[in-house]
């Protein structure tokens, strides 16, 4: 039997109307619907697409859990398991659509399973989303570069000190925790900062300075920081 | 009469069907489509719309003539003379979509011409596309950031020398008939280089090293430097 496609669909940053025509014939083409997480129906990937495709809920799906560690060996762990799971449809020759939160091929659990399924033989291929942050310079109705201007996309879950240094726009993306952190290092630096909570999401908000950041954030929370 | 509203729509890097419904959506709900260049129906932004929206051309078109230059006086000009064009449909109660390519909020001529209108109190929406180094990843089926990384977009028609110094995912856009010079650089450096020549339109075409870059690119190449 000829083995199933996987595809990595990006179905953008919350809003359903952000996703791609392409993102939505791939979804209704594929039989399987596979999303991070411990039940697929209440992935927040899985909500938005369903905003878009009303017969998503016919289909088969496969939630991989996902634990939020930076624990290599326990993600690495989750990340075989998920593929194996993947593996099981492929084999029975049916095409896999694994949603992920904006695009592809920025910090999604997708990335991981995929390169453990090429591995394997597997055919894969990746289907573009509206990233957050440009979403978020959408909301905020600014722009990301102009001219000679670089865009710095940077983990804030990750020490950011020597990436506020740099020149042209800073995005930070999953403070989530450690807002309280950053928001100290932006108001010490004096940084024109733009934040947007839950971007296209019930809950959206927006705080236009560092000081009126709230010290702790959701997960969703994005910081656009300019020169 | 109530003045109508300037949307920056992204259409996408090429592709027809990377287009969101919302910008689809908008397209279809304008009475007015602009587009950089001396005629819209030939601009590249056009046709990626036209792929997916079959009426557009019978709306009402208009043409910001925008040179190619570093020059700031003529851009300003050139800016200022696109605002003007859209100012008088505006006032008529036009709704009025201004296609950029790829996302509206980097790099684009749409940036500009917003912030003038602005000035003069018009209403203005960003509706986002996929960004060009989003398609490009997809195209080549690689990650632009895993885990710590950060990504670096980087606009390679000026200097890069120092920004290719910077730790995480490289993308450098915009290369041009600056190739060479990126090329013999990046040869130097012995990165890990892959490029993607017209993504997602005719003439699509990959290299996966430095060596295999050609001296000269379209205006549509880009690069994705990794670690």
């Amino acid at each position: 039997m000829k083995k199933g496609k996987l595809f990595g669909v990006g179905v953008g940053p919350g809003d359903p109307e952000l996703i791609t025509l392409k993102a939505l014939r791939v979804i209704e083409e594929s039989s399987v619907i596979a999303v991070p997480g411990e039940r697929a129906e209440t992935s927040t990937a899985y909500r938005i697409a369903l905003g878009a495709c009303k017969n998503l809920s016919e289909k088969e799906t496969a939630a991989l859990p996902m634990p939020m560690t930076k624990k290599k060996e326990i993600l690495r762990e989750s990340h075989l398991h998920g593929a194996k799971i993947l593996a099981e449809y492929l084999d029975q020759g049916k095409q896999v659509a694994f949603l992920t939160l904006g695009d592809p091929s920025v910090y999604s659990t997708y990335l991981y399973v995929k390169k453990i399924l090429e591995g394997q033989g597997y055919d894969t291929e990746m289907v573009s989303g509206i990233p957050s942050f440009c979403a978020a310079a959408a909301a905020l109705n600014v722009s990301l570069s102009e001219q000679a201007e670089s865009i710095h996309i940077i983990p804030a879950s990750y020490p950011i000190g020597e990436a506020l240094k740099l020149s042209g726009t800073k995005v930070l993306m999953k403070s989530g925790k450690k807002l309280g952190e950053v928001k100290e290092q932006l108001l010490a630096r004096g940084a024109d900062v733009k934040m947007v909570e839950n971007c296209g999401m019930e809950g959206e908000r927006h705080y236009l300075s560092a000081q009126e950041m709230p010290d702790e954030g959701s997960y969703y929370s994005l910081i656009v920081v300019k020169e």
